[in-house]
């Protein structure tokens, strides 16, 4: 693959898409299921080669590397089930009611169907789990779509190689050709965004090329959603009843959600709340000087890192707890150890405007609070919308006002652990508030399926027309939310 | 209520109703849902001044207005049936699991929350049903969210008493005050769109105006989800088997839908395909002169329709069935009786930039397509997204590939029957692609509550801290979908 694909070849691969989106809605999801599974097997008897690539263009550890495969291959396997299972259908029946309380109702029946063509740019920080056959590209292959994936410049030929590999056994389970596709280059990304027949795109980045990706999907003649999980700092709050009971704990914990992948992920804890005098200083420069030294996902996010630390470190009451090391080698990679620092409420107050926005990398700023302080009213007042907040709590301790206010600002609220390390199953809320995400909606668990269909109503519908989950004989054995007549008796029927 | 609400009212008005939104988290379920059987009680008591005051603005006919009075009360006793139901909650319990896959998997829970603070620009030609206590409102009190209505201008007293009468009986009801609030004029309503507090919009009205408001909503710091139901020429595709079965039934069928309340409906049908040489024409004609002349809504919706009927009829190729009238009383206000055009197929194609377009009031027009035309073909070729397509077909026809093409077009698919009259049930979708829709979802029926929830999830929680939807115990009794321990043992568990 080159740098970039040709500009004017963006329409034959649209085409393409639009003409595998065509032929998948008339495969039955078992064989949908199958293809998934097919991946999901295919990858993991390339893993051997796969991690090696990945190794080499993001510099993430082995271990760290094969977890994230496994994770990749399992979350195909789990849209398979989900598939199979056919919840996410949303299958609804409302019978005939010759009685209805507005004059006779008519059959009326939905489901979720493919929204289209999606197109998928992937992050640089999980060049497997959030890349070419990742969350995103699972989800709305398991609805039924095809999927066009933008690849990340980071890790160009790991890109090349999963999409081969995946695409052919998509293929050789007989889904169409072109139901995966992978494109190159930032214009040719953008040049497909505004392709008419692209009907959704995903993207997992920063705020600012979110921002702007997700305002040309605005600005579309006809605007389609876009799924863009952004940014997010994950203020932790811990109380002092946790503190008393586990302080040791807290800091070892914490040192290990920021260190590890060199803190590029985007649940890493960026604010700690804890009451002042906490005296977790040596236990945290001691668990600190412990991580090794880990390289950067490359020069770029090396540099940006560099830039927001000194930022950081520079600012008026910012006191340094350990300070961590940021070098260059000679191939120009940067190689770090965690940063962690301090600041009073008051200073944080002071310095919002360098303090607040995202640090991507291993830097996390503890806040120290007066005794008497308010965590709910601190949350909303220093936060906007986050994938996650976290409480560190201790029985009886009352907190419901600082959930609320949680809940209010974040996908998840978490209780005492760490929020990196996001489990892949059908509960999880990966989004939240903006900037967290875009449209809202989930990238990580089953529940991602719902950004990528759209529901369609099928009224007095011949049985022999009808969809298969929504026909009485219901083939594909999936749930249906069925409406009887009779049941607006209640507000009086045609009486009323 | 003035004019407009003035200006510097806006933030208090908003900052109300996100107290409001404060207040109603912590309300229970059982007290919302009666809430709004106090609301559909309320306006059904008030029905002979809200249906006078709604004759007099509109001028839609008394019939109509007291049916569409009884939908709205309706609307609010399903929603309260909704809530109390609780399936809308989407509960999904993860256990722990040690087993999991990918390591321990931590117990994860989530559940749908109101989203915050929701504004509602009310449509002119449903002065009950999408406007101050219509569908969209219903749906996001249902939700646990206050709502701020921005009238409008079509009926501004009918508003006033509406919202005076449906915030009483909310506050009543035991709900906090603000709830409910009403705003007025244009510039109001766009600045409360750019309202930090506001966090969703609904909207009904013309693409135009829509598309301004999406973009706005688009292009805020914290962009919010925009759902407007905007336009839509919901095509008819008569099959010959169709024509020949029951030309006459279709014929006076076509009419009746076309000139209820005088075609100012967003799914009255634009466009019908059928078989060149239908001998249609007398029958469509002596139906038409039958209608009785009926008053449009205001004075700039009447001079809107006469320039698109002018511009149609002035089209080549546009021939005449029933020409209609038009006329504008003393009061300036219109007049009308159904147009009925035909047109042949490579005419629509040349006049596609004049006919194409929504014309909003009682004119359609209808194809005439050569024997073997494929209908499939012309409904991709013509028609972006719809709220609905029609199919009238006789046993035998295949209609197969029409349908799927409808169903990526449209949200509603209908047979043997006409768009107008959409039923209020759970099953029902009334949206589509753009532009029919801006954001996905549906904003009549049951479903309509999923715009105004976001979720949640709730890790390792204490029980005492989790909402009741998520507790083991389940005091409000609603559907929890549970992912038991061990589930991943399919996959290899550990051991993979």
């Amino acid at each position: 693959m080159t740098n970039q694909t040709p500009l004017d070849s963006l329409d034959a691969i649209a085409r393409t898409a639009d003409e595998a989106a065509r032929a998948l809605v008339r495969i039955a999801p078992a064989t949908r299921a199958a293809a998934l599974v097919a991946a999901a097997d295919a990858i993991t008897a390339e893993a051997d080669d796969l991690v090696a690539l990945a190794m080499s263009e993001t510099g993430l550890a082995e271990v760290r590397l094969r977890g994230e495969l496994k994770r990749t291959a399992v979350q195909l396997r789990l849209f398979a089930d989900t598939v199979v299972d056919g919840a996410y259908l949303d299958a609804r029946i409302d019978r005939a009611d010759p009685d209805f309380a507005l004059g006779p109702r008519p059959d009326v029946r939905s489901v979720n169907e493919p929204i289209g063509p999606v197109l998928n740019f992937a992050a640089s920080n999980f060049p497997f789990a959030f890349s070419v056959a990742g969350g995103d590209t699972a989800a709305a292959l398991a609805a039924g779509n095809p999927v066009i994936v933008k690849a990340h410049p980071g890790h160009p030929l790991l890109s090349e190689r999963t999409a081969e590999v995946a695409a052919a056994a998509l293929e050789g389970a007989g889904l169409p050709s072109g139901t995966l596709q992978l494109i190159a280059g930032q214009e040719a990304g953008v040049a497909m965004l505004r392709h008419p027949l692209v009907k959704a795109a995903s993207f997992t980045g920063s705020v600012g090329a979110g921002r702007v990706l997700a305002d040309i999907a605005a600005a579309r003649v006809d605007p389609i959603p876009f799924y863009g999980e952004l940014g997010s700092v994950n203020p932790v709050f811990v109380t002092p009843g946790a503190l008393a009971e586990r302080a040791g704990e807290i800091a070892a914990g914490l040192v290990a959600s920021v260190g590890g992948s060199a803190g590029q992920l985007c649940t890493k804890p960026g604010f700690v709340f804890l009451p002042a005098g906490h005296g977790l200083d040596d236990a945290i420069a001691e668990a600190s000087a412990k991580v090794e030294e880990h390289r950067m996902l490359g020069p770029r996010i090396a540099e940006g890192y560099a830039r927001r630390r000194d930022a950081i470190l520079e600012t008026a009451g910012v006191r340094v707890i350990a300070a961590g090391s940021l070098r260059t080698d000679d191939g120009g990679q940067g190689w770090v150890t965690p940063t962690m620092a301090a600041v009073g409420v008051e200073d944080l107050r002071a310095g919002l405007g360098t303090l607040l926005d995202e640090c991507f990398g291993p830097l996390t700023i503890l806040v120290e609070a007066p005794a008497d302080a308010d965590y709910a009213d601190l949350l909303e007042e220093f936060f906007e919308g986050n994938l996650t907040v976290t409480v560190h709590r201790a029985d009886g301790d009352d907190v419901a006002r600082l959930v609320r206010a949680a809940s209010r600002r974040a996908g998840r609220v978490l209780f005492d652990g760490w929020p990196t390390g996001v489990a892949v199953t059908p509960a999880m809320q990966h989004g939240g508030p903006w900037p967290a995400t875009t449209s809202g909606g989930t990238s990580v668990g089953t529940a991602a399926i719902a950004r990528f269909v759209r529901a369609v109503a099928y009224q007095n519908a011949p049985a022999a027309i009808l969809p298969p989950p929504l026909r009485d004989d219901n083939p594909w054995d999936v749930p249906q939310r069925i409406a009887p007549a009779g049941e607006s008796a209640a507000w009086g029927g045609r009486a009323a």
